[in-house]
């Protein structure tokens, strides 16, 4: 049992659920440079390829089979398949979807997945109630800004408690993004988010099961949920983000206001998302980005003695399984990760089946890995050195992978990585129909005309 | 912005997740003395009379505006009303319904109202899969001890911290009833403990809006929907509830493990609910009892002075509000509930209307209460003096208030409230109907039996 640690209330914060909400109801369509409206682009497309990829995974087959228990209408699609559910278990299985592969975006300042709750939340409801492609680009990028604003406020400490930061941002932010596809009055939208603020997702122990990608699937269909509860009149605190015993300061011992007030309209945090070229947790992308110039430069599982990886502290505290079991663990193992980026060059999907994880090979080549703490080492580098057999040494040191801010992946990385997760699953006629309508989206006056691509032939 | 305020984890908790599974999924039917059944009976029937009684309450319409946009199956029944929609949405509208009033049952420990979550899940799963009355009790007795033992082991620094306990602890407790009622192994239970585990709901800032209703609401349709999903395959973290970075440690700074394993299958946390004679928070009972008790002794608005009301700190936190300016803020000001007793002798659902609240006399009577906090008093006790204009002084301390575990409300106060709030709403024939089979719920074997009575005729 821990002492009790009594932390001193903020009874001064600004109005912060008020000031969210007249953002998201007020801000101007497309209110932002173009830069921004492409970067929204960029997240829809990745996350939908995202969820098309994980279409006939495991996940997404409990939850479907828990879903039909309810008799849900059709009412919108599940990305990748042929049903359709009602909206509310429509955000929820197409969040799943997309975050089963931690294969989806990254705010790097908060390490937010954010495109999960937001995008799943406003595709569901805005499928059924018709709304332009115009309109769900304006929610992205406001629902995004508000999940990420609260983010910024409560990171590192609010992580580092234990909370999975996708998914207890992710229902305010899926609140406010379908608040603004239903045009709710200021008011209406301040009860929106009062209502989701009551309902963050998600503790870091989950990661490695299933119910790590529930976090941005439940925080969608909470948000979808609490918004239209507000649309029919069910109130609640009108400062229920920022109170003292509101949701930030309960589950945050950090709560930085100017984070979510400054420059709120002028900058846009989805102008700071990134997209993984690796279908694992972002921590360990350096390290098969370095690996891969490794392997380029000759280096192969059978002339490596050791490999000698250097990493800042939280690396191995999220990805530090020295000997995962099976696909699910090989993500959140650094050791796996190295060993793809030797073996195979790269760290699709396919890198993460059950009988790669198991091979002789592979478990013979993660034993190879000393991995080290280094808090020198910035989380978003890494030094690795591999000493072959024959006496040589190659060091490499990353500062920023591929994928990174610094070093995003083009349009035409994501159109590939895009086709890489959904031909097997819908085939090639759709993807590429799907890819077009995805970049096309601001100018689409219906969403069926990108939805009707979005099943199997 | 506060500082940072680490907290250390406790990396060898007991397997909790796990304990509580194995306890849940095989208890025998009726582990319990007939005393614990009884109570159960009573839980369940105060439980249900203030959930008919909100039945046409503003938020219920809200919420059933929300859920009606979902098109929902008639599954499950609204109490009190003839509409039925979806298994999950029953519980949510039936939690909140229950709720309120702030007339339900409270678990004085922790101050946890435990029927809401629990109750509302199963009465909304057992009718739909066809449940015994004998299954119902089961349930019951078992959810609300896995979220009482939970409370017990998180109160009150995670109430303190701004959690309200209901809907925290009310997910997982929810999920363990509905893991017992469908009959779930051992390892399912665990997961659907795993993943309700992830969805804690509910902050105290919104005491005094629709959205605290909700709590309970929320928690009976989160857990209904993790048992469902763990039935279909999802998977949890095994240690979900007691890791370093699992739920209980995440949100609470106490964490007294004992709380959840000492005695479990022994003594039945149910055993210390208690039903509130007042329709509003349970701090202000002692007051409106000790201003009953005053009003029999002469005192009235119009002869009375001045009132000194001395009470626990927590009393005034709660409850504070001395110019409530409607029904809903009234339930939250200890200066109306004292008015109450003096000019109704009661405090019943009639005494909460906007119209009392704003009447005059009320407010007139309000301002001459003079609350001051002295914590050598207990929460369950307030001292009340009454000055009058001709000179007398008067005197009441209450140690233990009707409807307290050592002053109980009588089986016939209960059958009383439950009419109370039952008649206006679905007529006197019905009203004694389901009354009845209440009390013999362990002998149903349909639901229907009780169900078909719970609409107005």
């Amino acid at each position: 049992m821990a002492i009790n640690t009594q932390v001193t209330a903020d009874h001064n914060a600004p109005p912060i659920t008020q000031i969210l909400a007249k953002f998201v109801s007020s801000h101007p369509s497309k209110g932002w440079d173009d830069a921004v409206d492409h970067e929204a682009h960029r997240t829809f497309m990745n996350w939908l390829g995202c969820a098309v990829g994980a279409a006939t995974h495991e996940s997404v087959h409990a939850t479907l089979g828990a879903v039909n228990e309810f008799k849900p209408a059709p009412q919108a699609s599940i990305l990748g398949r042929a049903e359709k559910v009602d909206m509310a278990n429509a955000a929820l299985i197409n969040g799943i979807s997309s975050h089963t592969f931690d294969f989806d975006d990254t705010h790097l300042k908060t390490i937010i997945h954010p495109a999960g709750p937001i995008a799943s939340a406003i595709l569901a409801l805005g499928e059924h109630i018709g709304a332009s492609g115009r309109d769900m680009i304006d929610a992205l990028v406001i629902g995004i800004d508000v999940s990420c604003r609260i983010g910024n406020a409560m990171y590192p400490n609010h992580y580092d408690r234990g909370w999975h930061i996708t998914g207890s941002t992710g229902t305010v932010g899926a609140a406010a993004a379908c608040a603004r596809l239903l045009q709710l009055s200021e008011a209406q939208t301040g009860m929106a988010l009062g209502i989701a603020a009551s309902q963050p997702i998600g503790f870091r122990d989950q990661f490695g099961t299933m119910t790590k990608p529930f976090h941005p699937g439940g925080a969608a269909k909470a948000g979808l949920t609490s918004a239209l509860m507000a649309k029919h009149g069910f109130t609640a605190s009108t400062k229920a983000l920022e109170a003292p015993r509101g949701m930030i300061q309960s589950i945050s011992t950090k709560y930085d206001w100017d984070e979510i007030t400054n420059q709120l309209g002028e900058r846009f945090e989805i102008s700071l998302n990134t997209y993984k070229p690796f279908a694992c947790g972002i921590v360990i992308h350096p390290s098969i980005d370095a690996c891969v110039q490794l392997r380029n430069r000759g280096v192969t599982a059978d002339n490596l003695e050791r490999l000698e990886l250097k990493a800042h502290s939280l690396v191995l505290e999220l990805t530090g399984k020295k000997t995962p079991k099976d696909g699910l663990e090989g993500k959140f193992s650094v050791y796996h990760g190295a060993a793809c980026g030797i073996v195979y060059g790269q760290a699709t999907e396919d890198q993460y089946h059950d009988d790669v994880v198991q091979s002789a090979q592979m478990v013979a080549l993660r034993a190879k890995v000393i991995a080290t703490v280094d808090n020198t080492i910035d989380e978003a580098s890494v030094d690795v050195t591999a000493y072959l057999k024959d006496g040589q040494k190659i060091h490499i040191f990353v500062e920023n992978a591929i994928g990174s801010l610094k070093n995003p992946m083009t349009d035409a990385h994501l159109n590939q990585k895009f086709s890489n997760l959904s031909v097997p699953i819908i085939g090639k006629v759709n993807t590429d129909a799907l890819i077009a309508k995805c970049w096309d989206l601001k100018n689409l006056t219906s969403l069926q005309d990108l939805l009707k691509f979005s099943k199997p032939i």
